[in-house]
């Protein structure tokens, strides 16, 4: 036997699936690591703040929890996830109207997950599917690697505009191409930070309910609405025609990697298998441990608390892009995590980036939102993360850096030296 | 707006990916239901036995965990997997010889989710690939969602056999098809119960090599031989061409669904990537848990344990097979978790099933570890969960199924009639 650890090494690319090929390595990781130094104010991150959590009360809970039921935690669960979990999750989307059975319910390693199983039932490489314009970077990362072809469709500040939406259906049914989903993020949108008003659901529910076109409602942030108003799901206004997906990451917290999709019967019984042959079962202890959480703490009184920072966050960030960056415009957040930045002409957010950074603060650029190269007019702010000071910091550090980009197209336009 | 619950059941079939349409609901979960019944023996599934875990001492040190570092437990972590437990993973595997740097394995959400990524990395629809027969039948769930040509190529006691190996690999060259990677079980085979001799795994290596075929050994039950042996890993004879799946469902316990991958530098960059993609991060609380288990624990002296504990279920199986279905050959486990039981002429153990279970008693059908049917005539024993007096008795009942089911086969076969 021959082959040892001295022998050439050996090339795989030949081998890679199609799948494969498609996966790219972020260009901007090695920027972020830079960006993750403890001197840079990162307004890029979507990680929510767990510093109020009642940490040494969960800890002692989980202690009984494993010293009682240790057996079954640390054991396999069921493909479809833990039954009394999945009927405390019913009574959560209770909240926003939701009158769901837990048989409907498929427990995820992550709502990411669920998106990515749900993709997998409907997708075959270079189908059409339905996204805002912008939507969530982990999405389109999703349909990237399906290989779906997304199509963009305009949002304003109350959220999907219904008539871009209808043509935009219209349009490929015409092709002969009809799109698989929509995908849409109602509430307190990732990158947006815009909410669909109450008047467009409806609307939206019957536009694709006419066009056969199955919605995929990804709501993360439905319950973290600064003055407590729970939005309406669209899903009960058709609940054989929306796949509604929800996350513990903001409500709770997301180091379990639990979610769910909450679909009906005939994609469920689909789901679950998928689900199966993924992971075999989600983490019975990460299910039991959120199960103890929901049933052991005012769980929904955290959230208030959650409400409540992060609403002071909003507004320091409005108040410090009121102050330093009044050539740009920005969307007003109600709720959520995010607020997105417009420039003006000439600036290029991809550009500015690594600039940024050495000015010590760091953001996600507009085109991570788009399937299309589009968006580098934009950036996206997440403040839920820096504290309120630190958030001031970080604007004015980014004001600074937009002055010295102003400084640099004019020194580099002909067009700005003749003005 | 109309669409109200009352709204005909809108169907989603037409709409479904050819990956959904080859996702089959298990004809036999009904069945298993039933078998899951406290009354009913069940030899089928693979779970390990926890009960000698120390529970009150593990509660403890994740509660110290929680409340200690519940911020960083509970957050988001990185796509590869927190590094520290990447390092302690490279110090298990050292064990069977694999001398690997943190940075080439990847975290996933148990070792199924590993295989499924991996998988997704080098299938396109139709790709052959070479498995054991009989082989996994989780692989296989996977080989069938990511529309594999499954090819399987023979073992005997010593498990795979190179020759057979190697025809089959020339076979599919010859086709202009050459097979993706050979997906293997070497240790304690999952369901045959046999290992692949050490004097086999150059040979298997050197004839992969010669064919530019991947190998992924898949390795859960490697620490637990019954005399405390260590098999040799592969992976050390070619580090470019083997990717190793290890797991802590066996060794520790499965439900924090925690698994990981070594793989080449090329390969490790894909796969952390569709791992993020599939899943953003694994769970930093289950990482954290395990981490803290291998550094506060004697671990090994516990698999140990559970070493001791399953030889004299082993043990146990052989005696009551000898006993009790002498008829019957089996393979003879030096560890793991299974036999593999091999029936005369004229059974079927998938008919059976049904019987066997008014009878109290569960098994897995042979069919169930192939791809193309075949197996009616071998059933698989797991002997790692029921207590020693449980197997002795679940395997009387088994005998009494069988002899009933001769008797039925001589009233309805006329062969028998005139015999």
């Amino acid at each position: 036997m021959t082959v040892a650890s001295g022998t050439p090494r050996v090339d795989w690319t030949d081998s890679f699936s199609s799948r494969a090929k498609n996966l790219q390595v972020s260009e901007t990781r090695a920027l972020f690591a830079v960006a993750s130094r403890p001197e840079v104010v990162s307004l890029a991150g979507g990680m929510p703040n767990l510093k109020d959590l009642p940490l040494h009360q969960i800890a002692r809970s989980f202690e009984s929890l494993f010293a009682g039921d240790g057996a079954t935690a640390m054991q396999y669960g069921g493909g479809q996830g833990f039954e009394p979990l999945r009927e405390q999750i019913t009574d959560i989307m209770s909240l926003e109207g939701i009158n769901a059975s837990a048989a409907n319910v498929t427990i995820t390693a992550g709502s990411q997950h669920a998106l990515d199983l749900v993709t997998q039932l409907f997708i075959d490489p270079g189908d059409p599917i339905l996204v805002e314009a912008p939507s969530y970077v982990g999405a389109l990362s999703v349909f990237h690697s399906y290989q779906c072809e997304v199509h963009h469709v305009l949002m304003d500040d109350e959220g999907l505009i219904p008539e871009s939406l209808d043509e935009a259906a219209t349009a490929l049914e015409k092709a002969g191409r009809p799109a698989k989903f929509l995908y849409t993020v109602p509430n307190f949108h990732n990158p947006g930070g815009m909410t669909l008003s109450e008047a467009r659901r409806p609307e939206i529910v019957e536009i694709c309910a006419r066009h056969h076109l199955l919605i995929l409602e990804d709501n993360p942030y439905g319950l973290l609405g600064f003055d407590g108003h729970l939005y309406p799901a669209m899903q009960p206004l058709n609940p054989d025609g929306i796949i509604y997906l929800g996350s513990f990451s903001k409500m709770f917290a997301p180091g379990f990697r639990i979610g769910w999709a909450l679909a009906p019967d005939q994609i469920t019984e689909k789901l679950v298998v998928a689900n199966e042959t993924a992971i075999l079962s989600p983490s019975m202890a990460a299910e039991l441990s959120i199960s103890t959480y929901l049933r052991d703490f005012d769980w929904y009184g955290q959230v208030d608390k959650f409400r409540v920072m992060y609403r002071g966050r909003a507004r320091a960030t409005m108040e410090a892009l009121t102050k330093y960056l009044p050539e740009c415009t920005w969307t007003h957040p109600v709720g959520g995590f995010y607020t997105w930045v417009h420039f003006p002409p000439g600036i290029n957010t991809n550009e500015m980036l690594p600039r940024a950074v050495e000015n010590l603060v760091a953001y996600v650029s507009g085109t991570a939102f788009y399937a299309d190269g589009r968006g580098a007019d934009y950036l996206r702010i997440a403040y839920c993360y820096p504290p309120e000071e630190e958030i001031r910091e970080g604007i004015r550090r980014l004001a600074v850096t937009y002055e010295q980009e102003k400084d640099l197209l004019a020194r580099v336009s002909p067009a700005s030296k003749t003005a």
